[in-house]
């Protein structure tokens, strides 16, 4: 950890909430007995009217901000934008930022022991939807005795969650910021997880999930389910002036170790992630993905799957992102305008792509910064 | 194969040049003794003036049209634009179709055996470059009795075969033409290339490449491979057109076998092309693709490498091709304009992606049979 920086939220500790009851899920099975794990950032108020939830993304877990202890290299996930006087400004906000269910190092997810017979839950993990975690959180707003969140947000498939509140439970969510998100995932997007998923399935160390008990990982799938996401994250353009045809030694080599520089970067991604990942909650993360469709429901109309939200919308997209393209915004934008709702709309022009949520690009801090001060001021009165 | 058709070349059967010759390689390697397998379709006239060759792409070989006997179910490659009347009309040209140094069930090979030791070469068969196959099929030209092709013709890869004969034998190619290539790779393109090498070299069963002597074939690795390159030669609009969110047994099922068409349809794709397919020529390929960079001698200027260029340039494109978009093919157009050469180009309009130049749209068709029309004339003269 740096030296004390006024505009970091500092060591924070996770928590973690029992969850005693069975939950449903939209698979048709259920959940018993699970741990939600969390942190938070900011201090509730009196009236308990200033509580603003994060969801993560794919690889994203409950840690988005500050540091576990004093040694610690790495902030949290979104630490650039929560925190005193940043985007998610925590002299104002009381933030939570759960661990998803299913997710790995957090939650109770496929990496857990069953609480019955003791395993690990592996292939036995339900499939989780949007609306499954949506519904966990919501046991979570309850156990902290909050009414109604102040907002709701979140990036890519966080920003698919945010969504799934605002037709869930449109009485618990004041305000939907949907950011770098798509009212479901293209042909396209599906191809990529489903590639993403099979190199991790047909990885001899994958064992049917069942990797756990055989003291390995599936390290080569996930590695490479990795450095396919990682083209999704980055730009075309983004990619070419980090790295364009650069050679890492200068010369061709002829040869199959690394000679691009590009191909140093994926390779060191892909690796690093198997250490701090794991597999079986990349699958279930990126089906949560694939399902994520609320207009499936009305008979393919967003407008009328919206019908049930009375949320304010905010609604963010990056130029360069071409994973979840600012139409995929407008399609979410036209259709809450089509409902009635809500909604302003901030297309940022970027350059590093899908990640660019991650960051802190002024069009983006600004709009949003102000956005959530008039959350505030109306929280306040 | 069907009923006799008139606008077929109908049966045709490989032939097989023996090289006895010590070729120099651009890895600075040497290959002694190796064969180089072709095709041809048309008549060779009397002043030998009339003929045409094709350079194929990263999965072709030298079976381009055809069919190779009575059962034959499936034509050559690219039989949809060869054969009498066709786009690249038979009636008027003598069509050369080899197969890439390198390739599989074909020339000489990573699967072939060396002539010293016996054993396939595998991964000793030496990394190979544009450059070195153009070498390779002048040698082919020599030993045909071709002065000059009347034209040399290739789409994506052999599209780059194509700029690199222009230039290294300039004298020996009357026509280039260009087909939905680009003049290098950009960083993404390598970065989906490295990721398909990734899968192969890291399958258990590449065995370093050689797999041959296991008895095995690195499955997952080639399927994965494939099932990414489906993903760059399909547009998001083709993709949505074909599958769209499609689910094959019209339910969702919460479960990791196949639920949208969209999956089905890459892993079948992936599992066939595993039969038909070699793990280390798909390797061969994708390094020849990343290396192809023909600026790079002449300090990044395009315009430079192509000055000792003679030939008479048309280039082509396809607007929902986004592996070469047509942005990459105005590059070349660009720079054979700044070199002062002659050049034509056609951008046409397209659904399905990359891969629309093996098909027959009345604007590509009708452009391109238009261009070669004038080419016979001249050649007849």
């Amino acid at each position: 950890m740096a030296e004390p920086n006024p505009q970091s939220v500092g060591i924070v500790e996770p928590q973690t909430l029992h969850v005693a009851e069975t939950m449903p899920l939209d698979c048709g099975k259920t959940i018993e007995r699970f741990d939600l794990v969390y942190e938070t950032y900011g201090t509730l108020n009196a009236d308990r009217s200033n509580a603003v939830l994060v969801c993560h993304a794919l690889s994203g877990n409950h840690h988005a901000a500050g540091y576990h202890n004093e040694d610690d290299e790495k902030p949290g996930w979104w630490d650039k934008c929560i925190g005193p006087g940043k985007m998610i400004d925590t002299d104002h906000f009381f933030v939570v930022s759960p661990a998803n269910l299913g997710g790995y190092n957090g939650s109770t997810g496929p990496g857990s022991l069953h609480p019955e017979t003791g395993r690990h839950y592996g292939p036995d993990f339900p499939v989780l939807t949007c609306s499954d975690w949506v519904r966990s959180q919501n046991i979570l707003r309850e156990a902290l005795g909050i009414e109604q969140w102040a907002a709701v947000i979140g990036g890519s498939l966080g920003g698919m969650q945010v969504m799934q509140w605002s037709i869930d439970y449109p009485d618990r969510i004041a305000h939907a910021i949907v950011i770098a998100a798509a009212p479901k995932l293209s042909a396209q997007n599906i191809a990529f997880n489903e590639i993403a998923r099979q190199a991790i399935i047909t990885d001899p160390e994958f064992h049917d999930g069942r990797y756990y008990e055989h003291g390995v990982v599936p390290r080569r799938g996930l590695m490479l389910a990795r450095m396919l996401g990682h083209i999704t994250y980055l730009s075309d353009d983004a990619m070419r002036a980090k790295f364009g045809r650069d050679l890492r030694e200068g010369r061709i080599n002829y040869g199959f170790d690394v000679e691009f520089q590009v191909e140093s970067y994926l390779r060191y991604q892909g690796a690093s992630f198997v250490d701090r990942f794991d597999a079986n909650t990349y699958l279930l993360m990126t089906k949560a993905l694939d399902y994520f469709d609320p207009a499936h429901e009305t008979g393919g109309s967003l407008a009328r799957a919206f019908a049930p939200a009375t949320a304010r919308f905010m609604v963010v997209s990056f130029t360069s992102d071409w994973r979840f393209a600012p139409e995929r915004s407008r399609e979410i934008v036209d259709a809450l305008v089509d409902a009635g709702k809500q909604v302003s709309y901030a297309e940022v022009t970027s350059d590093l792509g899908h990640d660019d949520f991650l960051l802190t690009m002024p069009h983006y801090v600004h709009t949003l910064r102000a956005y959530l001060h008039r959350v505030a001021c109306e929280r306040d009165t």
